[in-house]
């Protein structure tokens, strides 16, 4: 088989990323009217497949977008395309958007969604110890557990932290620490893991509900509730995860020197991931 | 000249709008990474054009997307292209995404902005006495005086309200009416004109800002301020207003008549708008 550098899918058309062409009439390019998925693939295999395909599903039934072919057929379509990259290890990217129609708020009827794929070479497994954080004001909408395409409040946020010398935004609403721009934040404070719990509020983040789950395991005591930002401060660790950087840990709060405090626990949930992926 | 029976043009490129494509890098497309305006066309001149330029870089700045030419020389070229559409009459619309480059969230440096036009023929003047409102709640993000493509809530408020029958949804924030779901509202109660403040709630409407004008100039009372649910529901009159639709009167609020209870002043309104763009 053919395999290239990269890969985009549009609607069953097939290029290069760079090369693929879309409708300007396509509803995410003037609406963002969408939602998406990333996964990453691992010896051509994806990792937590069904986790996304789930999310996915959930995403798109929050705001009535229908599937453009069953959730099983993209599934299947996804590893296919998995395959045709040659790097075994990617970044595999895809959004269903309603429709491609003149624009108008009113969903157009018998129209089918589309669906844009891309997969490109990762440089496998990112973990560090070093990240730094900045706190910004959640303003953001109350649909966060939608994971929509609708993400200027989250690309504003993370150019802010990249302008502090920073490499995440800690989103903080009344006090409480939500999410990052694009992660999940959970902290270890005492042995106990304590993440943000399900609601609007956050997305809930495929690495999030694995670590839920690896904690269970390994006997860690888990609390889903939310904290502040003064406990984030306090935290023993400071967790950072989503799809393609698992695991961060974070050592700089607002330019105060936070968590590291628990090394060992941490050790034992990126052991687990690292089980986990062997094991795909 | 040739004309087109409607024009989209992207970066130089000019086609008709159902054959415009765009690249799938394109941020727009994927972050919904850009702003837009709306005018309308009248006789083949932009109405309102300079205060849709202006909010365009007010939008820009807001969220730091540099323009990709001279704000002027983008006037004259939106001028140019509202002749080359066979309608004397169009609506047209312009957006601005930051960059195509490989999806990051962090801004590329060093790539130029995307101009993205189209036009369409449309039907003249709008203005009807007929719109039946839902209220919904506002859960959308802090930054609605920002006119970007993050719309999905927009989209989605206007959904409902066309599945209940309705003609706009109007959000509620607080027990305050803000803005509809593409329309700001406004209120007539003892003769006094009275609508939103102009803060992160809602959009600087153009219609609204020519409507305040107009009030100056007829010696109508206004206010600037919020006013609740109720106060709507017991106004003299409602009015609705955009660009495309700049004047349009509520009969109905959640199943209840409301309004209708000062045409004359309405009619004033009317007829100012007519007589600008008679004078264009």
């Amino acid at each position: 088989m053919e395999q290239m550098e990269n890969l985009a899918y549009y609607n069953g058309r097939i290029t290069s990323i760079e090369d693929m062409m879309i409708p300007a009439n396509d509803r995410g390019f003037y609406f963002g009217d969408g939602i998406y998925e990333v996964a990453m693939v691992f010896n051509h295999r994806i990792f937590a497949l069904e986790d996304h395909l789930e999310r996915m599903a959930n995403s798109a039934a929050m705001v009535q977008i229908g599937l453009p072919m069953a959730r099983e057929e993209i599934g299947r379509l996804l590893s296919e395309l998995a395959l045709k990259v040659e790097s075994p290890c990617q970044f595999l990217y895809w959004q269903i958007t309603r429709a491609t129609a003149p624009r108008n708020h009113l969903f157009p009827s018998q129209v089918p969604s589309n669906l844009y794929v891309y997969s490109k070479p990762w440089k496998g497994v990112e973990m560090s110890d070093e990240y730094r954080l900045i706190s910004v004001d959640d303003t953001r909408f109350l649909h966060c557990n939608i994971k929509t395409l609708n993400l200027l409040p989250n690309v504003m946020a993370a150019q802010k932290a990249r302008e502090a010398g920073c490499s995440e935004a800690v989103f903080v609403r009344d006090g409480y620490v939500t999410e990052g721009s694009h992660s999940n934040i959970s902290i270890i404070k005492d042995g106990v893991f304590i993440t943000h719990p399900l609601d609007n509020l956050i997305l809930p983040g495929t690495e999030r509900k694995h670590m839920l789950a690896y904690c269970k395991e390994l006997g860690i005591p888990t609390k889903e509730r939310a904290f502040t930002l003064e406990e984030l401060a306090e935290a023993d660790e400071i967790i950072v995860s989503s799809t393609s950087h698992p695991s961060m840990r974070a050592m700089e709060l607002d330019k105060k020197a936070v968590g590291m405090k628990n090394p060992e626990l941490v050790e034992k949930l990126r052991k687990k991931y690292m089980d986990e992926i062997e094991a795909l």
